[in-house]
């Protein structure tokens, strides 16, 4: 299915007065503070998001996975699902492939297919965490750090696959998430398996295009329970430096220990230019990737200050950085869910807009801590979304995307078109 | 296959010399300072875990699983695997259901078979954490605590099955751990879906046989990560003193947040007399159910020492209790990591045992602090494991079961007799 | 220094316009969503937190403190101090004495004072966590849990001392917070410690007048580093039960190991009619005791949806709860500090009374998560601010207190008034 | 006082057949297994570890201390302790300073006397976390992190005059360990705190004599709560890069988030020759500077191995390491815990020395993770305490240090010395 501009606007029109009643309202009232707002939706309309190819489909856990019906069974179907998502909050113009869950099998029709939606091919993702049917060797033990050379060469040789079909399609950079670890001590050799990682990233690094970038993920655990050989920021920026400038760290927020400060990590490598992407999603334990913004949106509005000071005082020279939603959909439509993340991520993204840095540094400068926490709560508890959906609507969106969903009841036509039993590739 | 007598003691012959040598000289240092040595050996002797029915395949996460080969594909292998786990360390009595995983097909067969290999029935486990083909309400919203009566009744109705199941194999008590709860905020009333649950349990235990147990388990978060209906040792706590006096509260090692002081839970709940049993495992994380005793071998020792002198001093009058090893198995055969978890889970006992309470107390009297935590590593730095091998020994057990595991290649033998492509049921 | 009502209207008369346009606006959205806005607004001012005594001083760490200047050095400027804050609020009216830091020398001199502030005397607290000069007995081992039943007998004493001195000042419950634990394994024994302690907290218990309550606290570490007497709520609720039907358990937000869900914790409480109080405080590590809202606003925000339907639909016959924020101002002025977390609470507050509960619960009952989450965050994301405004305007506080405080440096004034040196008693 | 080897060997008189006894059946039980004992016994003589002069008074929270008598009031008293549980144990043999709270007055007096003991000057502490009288600046917002640049220049002042000091002592190296933090959000600018951090540190690591090294601890939170300038070691591992070549990192192991995999992060360091210092101690929740090896044994074998298996493959040509103990001594006496944590320590070296590494590093080129735990376990397990006793008894000190405070009563003799209100300064 397709949703036209015609149809986005008839579902807006009685909802459009209230909407401008309130942006209005807001307006005034922020530019009266001295906020820019109208340079601010601007921005707003701007970002845009990639959608993981895999993540239209329901997700599980160990213990099992409820299928939700009219899942897509194939790429296009895919990139139908994330056009849909994508006309009606115009936030999610791009998708993010997943090797070889998604490898297309003629390139120009997908290509033709993506641009139709207005969508972009953002990063491409490895897999070097599943055995493939008919792959040689296994990653039990490992991908990238395997202690056997021949199958770290496959490996290696997997990623320069996706980095070919990345080019194919127009992606200009490449993610490496590394499940490699150890379940148990003694299990590696720390030293040598880190060393081995190097170089295997080393030697896709050195594959890449010039102007392709290579984020390297990290995460402390999961699926290893002992120890995992990008463990954390420090490691990835280590292999990082050693890969080259175009090497970057990518920050996924589920992949941190209990109450680390993220945004201070964020700051950390955007001081260093090292900053590559950002995998969004939330969680309360673990690497729960539930929807963005659903458990902690605090943190996540302290993450977008600093990445909106960062760039706006980039001395470091960090590139643009590439942002794409990580999440998994037990228990809730995976396209309402998006709609939830991408709502969340602009929110705080305007959030952060109408700080006034400047004010924030002068209470810094005095150490007055009141007064900057009284800056970011202002910005924080000001409903900024009338800015979010004016931007929406600016760009040809809906004003309530999930109310949309469910006017057409969007996934019984998925059902309709594409029968109950579907199953998506992906986790 | 099966493991004979004769068989262990042909192995056993070249290893018992240095055996005698170091049980003798630990005997006599032992002796020396009052340790009751014999009673202690025969007290290990005694000590037998439930293996559950589930856990001789290869474990997996939500990112994948590596299969082995030569798993069992039915309930008769899994009982041979017991057995042969049994026949080498003897301290693998019984064995514990899952159904539907496990659900006997020829009942007297199955009894049969686990006598040959003397292996007694333990708790039998319900499964409403997933769904079954054919079943008519799913459980993805919850089981017992579900909003629909008719969910809970079917759930109701397997845990009834279950018992059924249970009682013509002569077990005595039903495990029942729910994965019921909620991935985000505002999906669950929590007070509703704990009085729901509530009402479900008592049901099911007023459907026990009067010499039947239930065991309740509690687990803060997975595969529901934002809340477990059933999060902690109060929850179920609450539940079992609701349902009744045959109610217990069990205590899963992994099931905890972040530094919880495991070993005061259950000291707590013996102090109370609600303490049923007990699942074993370790974990670094969260519900890693890796190997007992491989990552924090001396708080399996502190809780040991509260189960010891709890049991020891047991005016709550608290049942004896029912042990399980509740381990999945990603990277190594299962059969060896079992085989870890009960020497680990015996080392544990036997320097629980040695310990002098007497003289504990007579420290804490003081508030020798000082004393009391020289007594407790006195009896955990001793080397022990000539008793629990000694145990072994004179149970016909293996004095190195896992060097006879790869003496005769157990593995091999098992792919054999099975093929490379067979995938037990379970996690 | 006191502040009148004409000086608090005086400067509340520039801003008067803004917030009256604010409010109108916002109550229109709301009403045409069918929320009873006059009814909110009553219910946020008639929403009272106590402050404890000890807050108005400078917090220090074991590290160190560094002082502000002007502290109150007496339970008189304690009480002025208290009475500034809820001049200024409106939403501080009660004072939370910890004994012996204020023990009141002439009471009557006292209430006149507090009752001039217009501030009642809410629960009293114990101190049996550190030694006071001219104590027989040092409570290093513990106090209510300790081995020696003298010093058991000296810290029950206290209690009651308390209690004489509480009701003589019209306070109507007790709340006792024990550091008793262990610092290392074995130094305790659990079951006996827990004993001791249920028996010294019934004599407390039955020495209270039958119109008075005992609040439990728990916490799971600090200062004790292994174990608590009391670790969570389970062990509170087990004693509350064990004391009587008076005896109820008290939350404090900083009390609970990593990832702990409250939220649930709070609504099990309430479901049993056994929740009595709660300390406000925000954390992002330990029990941090910073600025509450801080951290996790949105937490908060799901505490008060359970508090504010457990209380509209409470079946259990719990009591009206206890307020007190718990917080310590390391870096910021403690006057300052205090407005930001009453502030918050009304805000949180405010946000889970324009929550419609009814909506919520057709949600949950078709296990619509999307849209319970919606509902959450429409109330959560609406800018609530002029509702707490408001409420503090019809009291007569000022519409923006801290700027209050600044444009008439009220820590100036009290360092003129005191001088730099004062040390206020408390941590 | 003083103790003698004369008086020592006294003492161990009638305990010197059972150990030996033990010593030659472990000897020849480990040699069978082809162990290098007498080797290693000589590495576990060498191994020494320093006392920090703060520890030897009683420790305590925010709230509160708890005094042990007979505390030494001076410098030359600690040194006398240290000298003391030198005596004793013959590991202890150097003493790290902090200053302020240990500025020698007589430098010739005060090495002549540790001199005498047989002690060394360790590294020296920096302390700008707390205030000292006669301050010009405040460190309550900061030292080296300042947005003041004569505090910043105060601090690196403080610093330098600390090398002076430790440059007459015969010390080699400076520890910085940093309290710059914030306490809530907002009220740093992580980047520019960071850079200023940066600068301050290559001013003193400029001002460091040719011969001398930094080593910069990092330590995620507490005093400050809501981030710290070091937070980890990524970032600890920035600035010793940016400093020079003589920069390196600490690790302390308190110093962590819950559930990190500290040896990795050892092995991490030691792959880049970056890996300065340790300071040991044990924790069950945060910092909590409880006795080494009395919560988690395992993890510090772990550790253990990390470091003796990196220092025998040193490719990056990492320096020796700086030992320390880190410990607050709350509740048991600081002589007798300083002992247990030195004991703790030794057996977790000895452990680490009996592993075959070989057969360790041919296990993991198997992937053989059944075979490397049982390497590592059959390490652990082994009573290796006869080692540790042995060369205990070589180098002159007592088989049973402990037995030996309380058979004369050491806490007795030093209050009667000094009597019982004498407080140390520190923590």
């Amino acid at each position: 299915m397709q949703i036209t501009r015609a149809e986005v606007n008839r579902f807006n029109q009685d909802k459009t007065k209230n909407h401008k009643d309130q942006f209005e309202f807001l307006k005034k009232q922020l530019v009266n503070k001295g906020v820019a707002v109208e340079a601010i939706v601007q921005q707003i309309q701007d970002f845009q998001v990639a959608i993981p190819s895999w993540a239209l489909g329901a997700g599980g856990t160990r213990f099992g996975r409820f299928s939700i019906g009219g899942e897509p069974s194939n790429l296009e179907e895919k990139i139908d699902d994330v056009g849909l998502i994508h006309a009606l909050t115009q936030s999610a113009g791009a998708i993010s492939l997943h090797i070889p869950w998604d490898i297309p099998g003629d390139t120009e029709a997908i290509m033709q297919r993506a641009k139709e939606h207005g969508l972009l091919f953002d990063a491409v993702n490895s897999n070097t965490f599943q055995d493939q049917t008919n792959q040689t060797y296994s990653y039990k033990f490992g991908s990238l750090c395997h202690v056997d050379p021949a199958v770290r060469a496959q490996a290696v040789q997997h990623n320069k696959d996706v980095i070919d079909i990345g080019v194919k399609l127009g992606s200009k950079s490449l993610t490496v998430w590394l499940a490699d670890g150890s379940v148990f001590p003694g299990q590696l050799n720390f030293q040598q398996a880190l060393a081995r990682t190097q170089g295997s990233l080393q030697e896709i690094y050195e594959y890449m295009p010039a102007d392709w970038s290579l984020f390297i993920e990290y995460k402390p655990y999961e699926p290893n329970f002992y120890s995992t050989v990008i463990q954390d920021w420090g490691t990835s920026h280590l292999l990082a430096n050693a890969c080259g400038e175009r090497a970057y760290c990518l920050v996924d927020l589920g992949h941190h220990l209990p109450n680390t400060n993220i945004e201070q990590i964020v700051a950390t490598l955007l001081w260093r230019g090292k900053l590559g992407g950002f995998h969004f999603n939330d969680s309360k334990y673990g690497d729960d990737d539930v929807t963005v913004g659903s458990i902690k949106p605090y943190q996540l509005f302290l993450i977008f200050n600093e990445l909106v000071a960062g760039m706006a005082d980039n001395q470091a020279n960090n590139p643009p950085l590439a942002w794409m939603i990580d999440a998994s959909h037990n228990v809730k439509d995976p396209i309402e869910d998006l709609i939830q993340s991408l709502e969340a991520i602009r929110l705080a993204y305007a959030q952060a807009l109408v700080i006034d840095q400047a004010q924030l540094e002068a209470a810094r400068d005095k150490n007055d801590v009141t007064l900057a926490q009284e800056i970011l709560q202002e910005a924080y508890r000001t409903d900024l979304r009338p800015l979010v959906r004016e931007a929406r609507l600016r760009a040809g969106g809906a004003l309530d995307p999930i109310g949309y969903c469910r006017a057409i009841d969007i996934r019984k036509v998925l059902i309709e078109e594409r029968g109950l039993e579907t199953v998506a590739t992906g986790l």
